[in-house]
This record gives C-alpha cells, sequence and structure tokens, in this order.
C-alpha cells in the first residue's frame, strides 16, 4: 500500500542507529569509575530508592493501564473503526494502547538506570576534570535522549508497517500518555515533597548547607531528581513527542477524504511526520557526536552549539529527504499548489517544520529573559527580596504573568505562519518539527539532574571544595542549555495539543458526515461556551491537586525530619547516620496516593464532558484546556525558574548573601516557586495531552450519543 | 415610538425615588455626631486626601476621556450610523460618552464623600451603642447604592427617552467603563500601597497595631479603603449595571432585524431589562429600609437578610411588571412560544432574571466556603503558616485554585438554563436580574470600608476598647455581607461581558449582512484561535502590571516610612507627629502615574487586533479574555480573601496567635494577598468590560477594513 516504502525504511534505520549509539555510550558510562566507597554507598542508596519508587509506580501504573485497556476493548469492539478502506479490530486497539505504554514505560526505567549510574561517576571523573566529568554526564543524558526517540519512532513505524492505519498509533500514543501522566505528576510530587521538606527543615531551621549527609531528606531529593527530572521529563517528551506525530499522520491521512488525492498520496502525507522525524533523529545523533566532541572550555556553549547544530542539521537532512520523497514516483504532481499538487503540499510542510525548529529556538531564548539571573527581571526579584518575603512573592508572581507575552506571540506567528502555508496539517507539521530534534533536547535536559545529583555525591562522599566547584560549573551549564530547550516544550507543547484538536474535529466531522451535525467550534454556540468554561476549570483543579500534594507530603517529611533530629542528636553532630529511607518511602507512598484523582481526572473528564454534552462541548472542552494550560504552564514555570534563580543570585554574595532578610525571602520564593516549576506547571502539558487523547480515543463513544449532541443536547436548545 | 412608555416612565420614577432616599440618608449622616477634637482632625486628613486623590485622577480623566472623545467623535463621523430605521449623528455619540462619563464620576465622587463623612460618625456613634453605628455606617454604605442605581438607570432612560436608539447608550457605558477603569485600578493600586506598606515596617518591622497613629502610613490605609473599596467599587458596578442593561437591550433590539416582530415589539424587548432593572431598584430601596428597620443583634445577618429581602422583592415586582407589561397593548400575541409571542418571550426573560439573582446568592455562599474562616480551607491556610512563609502561600494558593469549580459550575448551570429560555437573550437578561438588586449590593459592599475606616479613626481617636471592639463587630459583619454580595459580583461579571461579546457579534453580523463574511466564531479557524491566544494573555499582562505597581509603591512608601521613623525618633514615641501627607501623596501620584499603561493597554489592544486581525479575531480576542479573566478574578480574590482570613484567624489566638511564626507567616500571605484581591483581582473585570465596550463602539473602523477581515486577512488564508 506504500508508495514510497523506501521512506519508511529511513524512519526504521533512524531508530535502529539511534539504539545502537544510546547503548554504545551506556556501555562508555557502566564502565567508568564508580568513586569511593562513600560515594558507592550514596549512589546505592538513591538506586534502590529510584527503583522502589519506579517499581511501585508501575505496578500502580499496571492496574490503571489495564483497567483502561479493558474499557478500550469494550469500546472499540462496540464501535469498531469501519469507515471506507478501514477495518481495525478492537483487539488491534487494545495492542497498540499497551505496546504504547510499555514502550515509554520501558524507554523512561532505561533512561533513568543510566542517568542514576552516571551520578556518582560524574563526580568520580570531575576529579579528573571538566571534560572527562561533562562526557560522562553527558552521556548518561543522551542515552536517555536517544533510548527515548528511538522507542517512539520505532514503535510507530512498527504499528504503521504492520497495520498500516494512522488511526491505529492513537492507541500507542495513548499508552504513551498514560506512563507520562503517571511518571511526570507522580515523579514532580516525589521530587518537590523532599526538595521542600528538606530545604525547610535542613536549610532554614538548622542551617545545613544543600545536599548535606546529615540531611535525612539528602538521599530522598536526590532520588527525587532522578525520578522527577531525567524518568518524568523523558515520558513527558515521548508522550508529546508521539503525540505531534500522531496528530499530523491523521492530519495528512485526512486529505484521503477530500479527494483530493488518492489514497497512495494520502498515505504519502501521513508518513511525511515519520520522515521529518527521522531526519531530526539524525540530526540528533550527529549533534550528540559533535557535543561529545568539542572542546569544553564552556560546557555551557557545547551544548548550546549542539541543539543549534541538531537544528540546522535537520532543516538540511529534512530538505534532503523532502527533495528524495518528492522526486520519487507516484507522488500526484498534476496540478500545482497544495490541493492539487503532493510535492508543492510536502514543501510547504517541510517548510511548516524548519520554521517550527527555528521558532522554538526564539521563544526559548525570549522565554528565557525572565528567567536568567544576569537579566533585569531576576535581579528584581532579588531586590525586592531585601523587603520581605511577600514581595519576593509579588515580584515573581508578576514576572512569571509577564513571561507570558514572547511565547505567546511567538506561538501566534507559528501558527499564523504555519496555517498559511497548509492550513491546520502545517500547524502539525510545525509541531512535528520543533519536536523532531527532540533526542538533543531530552539528552540536555537529563543532563541537568545528572550533574545536579553528582554535586550531591561529591558533598555526601566528601571530595575537595574544587571538585565540588567543578560539578557547580557544570550544573550551570545545564541552566545554559535548558534556557533553550526549554523553548521546545512550550513551544511544541502548545502546537502538538492544538494539532491533537484539530484532528478530533476533522475525526469527527468524518463519523458525523451522514448526520445534520455541525462540527465548527463556534464560541457563539452554548454548548462551545461551557465547554470552554468546564475546560478553563479543569487545569486549576489539577494545579492544585498536585500542589497540595508536595505541600502535604512536605510537610509530613518535615516532621519525620525533625523527629530524626530529636530522637537523634548524633546525625547532626555527624556522628550517627540519619535514616534516608524513611524520608524516601514518605515521598513514594506519598506522590502515588496523590496521584489518584489527578489520573482519574484526566480520563474521566474529558468522558463526562463528551457523554453529557457531545462533541462539540468536548472539543471546545480541549481547546478551553489548551488556552489555559498553556498560560498556567508558563506562568508557573517561569515564576519558579525566577525565584530559583533570584535566590542563586543572592547566594552568589549579592545583596549581602546568606544569612540576610532577603536571603530568606528569597529561599521562601524558591520553595513556592518548587512545586509551581517542577511539578505543576510541566504536568499541566502531560494532563491536556492525554485528555485530548482520550477525547480521540473514546470518540466512537460520544458520535454514538445522539449523533454526537451528547445527553442533554445543548446544541440544539435554540434553533 | 415606544408602545409602552408607561413602562419607561416606571423606570424613571425608581430612579428619581431612589435618588430622594439617597439623599434623605445623606442627610441623615450628614447630621450625626463628628466625635472628638482628634477624631475630626484625622477624618480630616482622611477627607482631604481622598479629595486630592479624586481631583488629580479626575484631571487625568478629563484628558483621557477628552481624547477618547475625540477619537468617537471622527470614527462615527467617518463611519455613521446609517441602518434601516436608525440614524444617530455622531456628536450624539460622543455626547452620550461624555454623559456616560460624568455620570459615572460624579455618583462615584458624591458616594465616595458620603462614605468618607460616615467614618468618623461611625466611631462616634459607636460610644452610644451597636445600633447607632450600624446605622450611620448603613446609611453612608446605602447612599452610595442608591447613587449609583439612580445615576446609572437615570442616565440609560434620559438618552433612551430622548433617543429612542438603543446603540447610543452604547457611548454612556463606554464612558461609564473608563471612569471605573481608573477608578477601580488607580483606587486598588493607591489603597494596597498603603496597606502593604504600613503592613511592612509599621507591622512587621516595628510591631505596631494595625490603624496605630504612629504608622506614617495608617491615614494613606484609610483613605486607600475610601478611593478603592468606595469609589472604585462603586464605579466598577457601575459600569457593569449599565453593560447589563446595554447587552440585553441590544441583543433585545436585535430581534427587530429577524422580522419575527414587529418594530414596536423589538423596542418592548429592548426597553425590557430597564423594567426588570426598575423592580430591582425598588426591591432595593425596600430592602435597605427594611434592613434600616430590623433588631441589630447580629449586623452581619441584618445585611444578609436584606439581600435575600431584595431578591425575593425583585423576583415579585419583576412578575408584576412582566405581567403588567404583557398585558398592555400593542404587544404581539398573534403565535406562540418565544419566536411568534412577545408575551412569552417576555415571561422567559423574566425567569432567566429570576433564575439569575437566585443563581448570585447561590454561587456566593458556595464560593464563600473557600474564605470562611469557619471552614476547613482557611483553617488549613493558617495551620500551614506553622511550617513557614512558603507553606502558607502554597496552600493558600491552591485553594484559590479549587475555588474557581463552584461558580464556573454556576455559570454554566445559569448559562444552560438561561440559554434554553431564550438563547443569548436569556443569558443578557439572566446578568441583568443578577444586577438588578445592584443598590443592596453596593450599599452592603461601601458599609465594610466605612467600618473599617471607623475602626482606625475610633484607634486613632483614642477612644476606650470596648468601642474598637464593637468596631470589629461591625468590621466582622462587613466580611459576612460580602460572602454573598461577592458572588452577584462574580457571576454577574462573568455573564454581562458575555452579553456584551453577543451583543458585538450581533452587531457585526448585522452590519456585514451584505458580505460573504460569516460571524461564527470557529475555534478552529487560525484567526479565532489567534484571538483566543492574544485574548488570554492580555489579562496576563495587566495583572502584572497593576501588581507591579503596587509592590513598586509601596517600595517606595517603605522607605518614606522608615526615613521618617530613622529622622524623627519623636513619632514612634508618640511625642510628634507623624507625615501623612507624604505617604498619601506618595500613593497618589505612584497609582495615577501606574494607570497609563494599563488604560491604553485597555482601549489600545482591542483596536489593534480588531485591525490587523478583524472582527472574527476580535470576538474571540474578547472570549478569550472573558475565559482567563473570569479564571483570574476568582483565583486572586479568592486566594487573597483566603490569606487574609487566616491572619485574622491566627490573630484571634488560635495556633499560637501572634508573635509565631505561623502569625509571620499568615502576614505575609495577607500581604501577597492583598493586591490579588484588591488590586488585580477586581480590575480584571473593569478591564474586559472597557474592551468588550471598545469593541463594540469601533466596530464600524474594523468593518471597514477589508469588509472586517482586517489588514492581515489571516480568515482568508485557507479557503
Amino acid at each position: 500500500m506504500f508508495v514510497n516504502v523506501w521512506s519508511l525504511w529511513l524512519v526504521l534505520l533512524s531508530a535502529i542507529v539511534s539504539l545502537v549509539v544510546a547503548f554504545l555510550l551506556k556501555k562508555k558510562v557502566s564502565t567508568a569509575d564508580p568513586g569511593n566507597e562513600e560515594m558507592v554507598k550514596v549512589q546505592g542508596y538513591i538506586r534502590d530508592g529510584a527503583n522502589a519508587f519506579v517499581r511501585r509506580q508501575y505496578k500502580t501504573l499496571a492496574i490503571f493501564v489495564g483497567g483502561l485497556a479493558i474499557v478500550v476493548g469494550i469500546i472499540y469492539y462496540i464501535y469498531p473503526i469501519e469507515t471506507e478502506g478501514t477495518n481495525v479490530k478492537w483487539w488491534v486497539m487494545v495492542l497498540s494502547f499497551i505496546v504504547g505504554s510499555s514502550a515509554s514505560a520501558w524507554a523512561g526505567w532505561l533512561g533513568m538506570k543510566v542517568g542514576v549510574d552516571a551520578n556518582a561517576k560524574t563526580a568520580q571523573a570531575a576529579t579528573k576534570g571538566l571534560t572527562p566529568a561533562f562526557d560522562v554526564s553527558f552521556f548518561g543524558g543522551a542515552v536517555m535522549g536517544l533510548i527515548v526517540t528511538s522507542a517512539a519512532l520505532g514503535g510507530v513505524w512498527l504499528l504503521y508497517y504492520i497495520i498500516g492505519e494512522p488511526i491505529v498509533i492513537l492507541g500507542f500514543s495513548f499508552g504513551a500518555s498514560t506512563i507520562a501522566l503517571f511518571a511526570k505528576a507522580g515523579g514532580g510530587i516525589f521530587t518537590k515533597t523532599a526538595d521542600v521538606a528538606a530545604d525547610l527543615v535542613g536549610k532554614i531551621e538548622y542551617s545545613l548547607p544543600e545536599d548535606d549527609p546529615r540531611n535525612p531528606a539528602a538521599v530522598a531529593d536526590n532520588v527525587g531528581d532522578n525520578v522527577g527530572d531525567i524518568a518524568g521529563m523523558g515520558a513527558d517528551l515521548f508522550d508529546s513527542y508521539v503525540a505531534s506525530i500522531i496528530g499530523a499522520m491523521l492530519l495528512g491521512y485526512s486529505v484521503s477524504y477530500t479527494g483530493l488525492f488518492d489514497l497512495a498520496n494520502a498515505d504519502i502525507l501521513a508518513s511525511f511526520p515519520l520522515v521529518i522525524s527521522a531526519a531530526g533523529l539524525f540530526a540528533s545523533i550527529v549533534g550528540i557526536y559533535v557535543i561529545s566532541k568539542m572542546k569544553k572550555t564552556s560546557p555551557g556553549k557545547a551544548l548550546n552549539s549542539g541543539t543549534y547544530l541538531a537544528a540546522a542539521l535537520f532543516i538540511g537532512i529534512g530538505a534532503l529527504f523532502t527533495f528524495l520523497l518528492t522526486t520519487s514516483s507516484g507522488i500526484d504532481t498534476s496540478g500545482s499548489g497544495r490541493f492539487e499538487n503532493m510535492s508543492d503540499k510536502l514543501w510547504l510542510n517541510y517548510g511548516a517544520a524548519a520554521f517550527g525548529v527555528i521558532a522554538g529556538i526564539i521563544i526559548g531564548l525570549t522565554t528565557d529573559y525572565y528567567t536568567d539571573d544576569s537579566k533585569h527581571p531576576t535581579q528584581a526579584v532579588a531586590e525586592s527580596s531585601q523587603q520581605g518575603h511577600a514581595l519576593n512573592i509579588l515580584t515573581g508572581f508578576s514576572y512569571g504573568l509577564m513571561s507570558v507575552a514572547p511565547p505567546t506571540l511567538g506561538i501566534v506567528v507559528v501558527m499564523g505562519i504555519s496555517y498559511a502555508l497548509d492550513g491546520v496539517i502545517g500547524v502539525a507539521s510545525a509541531s512535528t518539527g520543533m519536536l523532531a530534534i527532540v533526542g538533543t533536547i531530552v539528552a540536555n535536559d537529563a543532563y541537568g539532574p545528572i550533574v545536579d545529583n553528582a554535586r550531591g555525591i561529591a558533598e555526601q562522599g566528601g571530595l575537595e571544595e574544587d571538585v565540588i566547584a567543578l560539578c557547580d560549573k557544570l550544573d550551570s551549564a545545564g541552566n545554559t542549555a535548558k534556557a533553550v530547550t526549554k523553548g521546545f516544550s512550550i513551544g511544541a507543547a502548545a502546537l502538538t495539543v492544538l494539532a491533537l484538536l484539530y484532528s478530533f474535529m476533522e475525526e469527527a466531522k468524518l463519523l458525523l458526515v451522514d448526520t445534520d451535525f455541525v462540527t465548527g467550534l463556534d464560541v457563539l454556540s452554548v454548548d462551545v461556551m461551557i465547554g470552554l468554561l468546564l475546560g478553563v476549570m479543569i487545569p486549576c483543579i489539577y494545579s492544585a491537586v498536585l500542589i497540595f500534594a508536595v505541600d502535604k507530603n512536605a510537610q509530613v517529611m518535615v516532621k519525620e525530619i525533625r523527629r530524626q533530629f530529636e530522637e537523634h542528636p548524633g546525625i547532626l553532630e555527624g556522628t550517627e547516620a540519619a535514616d534516608f529511607e524513611k524520608c524516601i518511602d514518605i515521598a513514594t507512598v506519598g506522590s502515588l496516593k496523590a496521584l489518584v484523582v489527578p489520573s482519574l481526572l484526566s480520563v474521566v473528564a474529558p468522558i463526562v464532558v463528551g457523554v453529557l454534552f457531545g462533541v462539540r462541548a468536548l472539543g471546545a472542552f480541549l481547546a478551553g484546556t489548551i488556552l489555559i494550560g498553556f498560560i498556567f504552564g508558563l506562568l508557573l514555570s517561569n515564576a519558579g525558574g525566577t525565584w530559583d534563580n533570584a535566590k542563586k543570585y543572592i547566594e552568589d554574595g549579592n545583596l549581602g548573601g546568606k544569612g540576610t532578610l532577603a536571603h530568606a525571602a528569597a529561599v521562601t520564593g524558591d520553595t513556592v516557586g518548587d512545586p509551581f516549576k517542577d511539578t505543576a506547571g510541566p504536568a499541566i502539558n502531560t494532563l491536556i495531552c492525554v485528555m485530548s487523547l482520550t477525547a480521540s480515543m473514546f470518540l466512537r463513544l460520544f458520535v454514538g450519543i445522539n449523533s454526537g449532541e451528547g445527553l442533554i443536547q445543548l446544541g440544539t436548545l435554540i434553533a
């Protein structure tokens, strides 16, 4: 059925090369020197804590995924996929769902394992100098980046190659999204529970330095970095990556229903996001290779150069692949323009993808202005801290609000241009383009927590001051890199869920073509406005639940830390070991328990809206969540980032440094910002992705109720 | 032209009766005992400070209003109103605009004057007992309530009676909105600048009690209550009240274009919101009378009973008026149902209005759960304060997020039902119904700051402890009353701007009827999505600018207070008078300066969107601001309320009371909450109202550019 099967082989090839490189790098990490006995011990605690958390999390997930698989099976048994040319059995969808969740779980687990392994080894390598330390930590992160992309792209390729229907990949994406929800939100709660508790008691009450081994929450804090910032982040980007691909594939495939192109050409367009992604993956691999070979005088610059290089290579390789595709046989070039000529259409979508990757960098750099401590906003937050806690909070929050503007304008420009290139398909291509170099993005993002942990282990392992200073230097490189990669996550998140919304509505239009249902989402209709209102409500509740979870668990852990200090005074004197496991246990149990409401909310809410108010209300509901989620994601992440860096700015000796009111206030801001930027903020993206995919997965159910009008049939209240 | 002119006379009568009662009550306040010399002196400071602020504010306003009047004149000269049966000269619109702004400015100034007068007199009356003190303060607030309603309703009546075209009232409403923007945002910045600065230095650094006369910011704080919570609040509700009426009138009048009813019946429907409002005004007057005659054992209950009574009376009087109207001659009862029978249509809209007022009460009571200190959320915030500043902030913010749910569900239900009754006209009627008893609402709302100020003057005037305790009791009654009235403001704000959005689009449809422009707001279109994205961005910037203004001005004032304490040690010892005027001046200059950006933003932003992206994008832009404004308004107001009450809960002696870490943390929360709940939160509503009215006022300009597609013509990018 595929006219250009060679392009699909290219996709497989990229996944295989990526996997091979990942295992080569993994070997480099695993053969590195693990350091002294104390370091091995601490590293062992972290590894065991992280494994224990992931094991329990996956057990819970198994039940959740199993339950959902049954529901998916029932829905697709009752409402089978049987449109023209498409006939997918219910169990294929279930299988796809399970494969998706398994692939994501596997990639997250393996990537985290390597990340944990790289922690202590980075600290040890730092005793030998900057380059070896950078290599170990960067390779550790790169493994995650390459495994995520190869598992995602390989999985999508396999399903598409075997079954040949883009819609089946929806199940894969839904599976990956389910994992991301647990990994991101659960990991986010875990990591901030430990971080906040460690700060509240250790830093503020007992004035212990960061990562002090006497702090019973110190190891839990390190575990949190691994399960939240590495495993959670990986699962999140796995989810976005696959979702952006499936959104674009479904929209591409929808041209087959327009009658403008034949089925073979629709297949070419549907598989084009895979070709784009393969180009990005090859670019990422080269980028990673170049970074590892660069001189490491400035590790931050090395990471950013790698990202820019990957982006440039992606644009080049993407052009090459597009050229090969548009000049191969079977391409419909009978007419001209995007409605008649598939070659033109592919070039336009390639343009949108290339523009997407450039926009990602620009959005990142402009947004970074609000959190960079050499810029006005962060310094203003630090200065206002001199007037106390309240003004620190107010100033940081206000800059968080202001920081919404540049990315919003960025997204508006990207949307406008990519839509002009090829309508909603163009928007989807822009999101695929932004996420194409996700291998590099994940590698750079995972590098951060690895060196952060390395610093902790160096401290706990009693390494020299200059080694710790080197770790600090590596750590600040991570922040520099994050400035750029952040833009991709923000931009891609918004565009991806928009693409999912578009594909949801396209699919609905198709299923309702024989009814008198109109699928536009007119804001002036009552069902659409009600959907929007309910949509903007959900991320508020979700954020609140997550922040509460951190808040509550941190209070439990604070009590435990105080208990240990009181009952065992030897801990503070350094003569007795703190009970790390108790703190890890509190974070593990607390975060998994706290996931019940958010995970149910994310699946149940869209189903309730769809069943009660119908397809249009559900589309509007998704649009509402996208709008508020975009704003809240930026506000929470950037306010948190500004507070964090304002604190670091003061700790660097500015405005009187530690021990001042300004520092105390800045620590308050940082603590408030922790669950903002690392729990609620990033998890909102996952929430919206899960809700969008839930809507698409269960679309057939909603269409079955009063021809998509829902039980209440609000849309028909008024003619 | 008006078939049922008697109903319009009824409207005039309600405005006159209201004005007469207002002046009777004003006289009662002005003849009350002004208290001892010290009190007269403090009262004089407050009066002079408030007058100075208002005078300067009105001067700035005169320039702004004058400039806008010229723009309005030019636009209506170039694009005159000349549709069928309508011919309005450009200068009529300008006049209407100026009358609207003057009426609002006059009502706000007079109401504030009486409020300021009632301050010291309430304190003095408190020496004689609860009832006399309650009466003075309640009468002071009631004057504001009655003057606002009579000026608003009287002004609308006059314009409608003379010119007979609902569209002219748009100018009146736009004028009122301009004043509200300055009064609400400017007053909000003023009041919180003083409050935050007074708390930061006085309470936290020097442990002075609330309202201590040694605090140089004490008088500025009192002035702030008057200019922000009385004058600002009055202008805000004047604005919402008129906007809800004009939204409903324009939508009602739009039936004349459907051809379903004749012009006379369209007029009846267009004037129905006035009849509904007159019913509400009569109900408010009776409610105020009954409150003033009730036994005052529990002043909080008295205020709430008055609100419930006014609501019940409104439902009764509204039914009577509707009955009279539907049985008078000229009503089209030829067919049946809302499309053929005007009598049925009026009854359905009466139903929506009655439902609106009930929903207002329910929304208020459920939302109140999150800020009431006898309920779980506020107590949980207080408890988390024991773990320090950060957890206080996190817990309060989370409850603020949660508090979004009940009113959202409330609005969804009101919208669903009122839409089912009569479509968008029904929704507009529900908003008119909610705001019909605005006289009572404003009276109860203005009561709060009056007694708050009375407490301050009692403290500064050296009155006995039990008098201050009585003032505290009166103060807490204000909070109880606010619990119910708040629901009306929230619900009415959302529904009113929705009604304005609907009438904007109806008007656009009419003006573009001869083009191939389609006026639905399809979220899936790129111009609509871009409009939505830009719409959700603006309230973020606006909130940030307002919070920054408080933040920055408070820092200036903090420095001034410290300077006074350092250079004049006698102030703290009580031997030297603090320089109050300097602080008042800082707040005045700072808040007016800070208004430049937000006021330009509110008028320029919708014009830019309309000119560049066209009418649909502008409609979506408004929808975006409504959605995010609704959420932010609730989040900021309720988080602020919870923090405020958690602090009071601790100050009442719970959890160790004053002097504990919990108290210090709770003060931080309260200070953060101040600009949230009293500056940014409530001003967002005004912003959205101004933007909606700007869109409607300049609609003819946007329609003139590429047939409403805007300069960029995004909507035509893709067929």
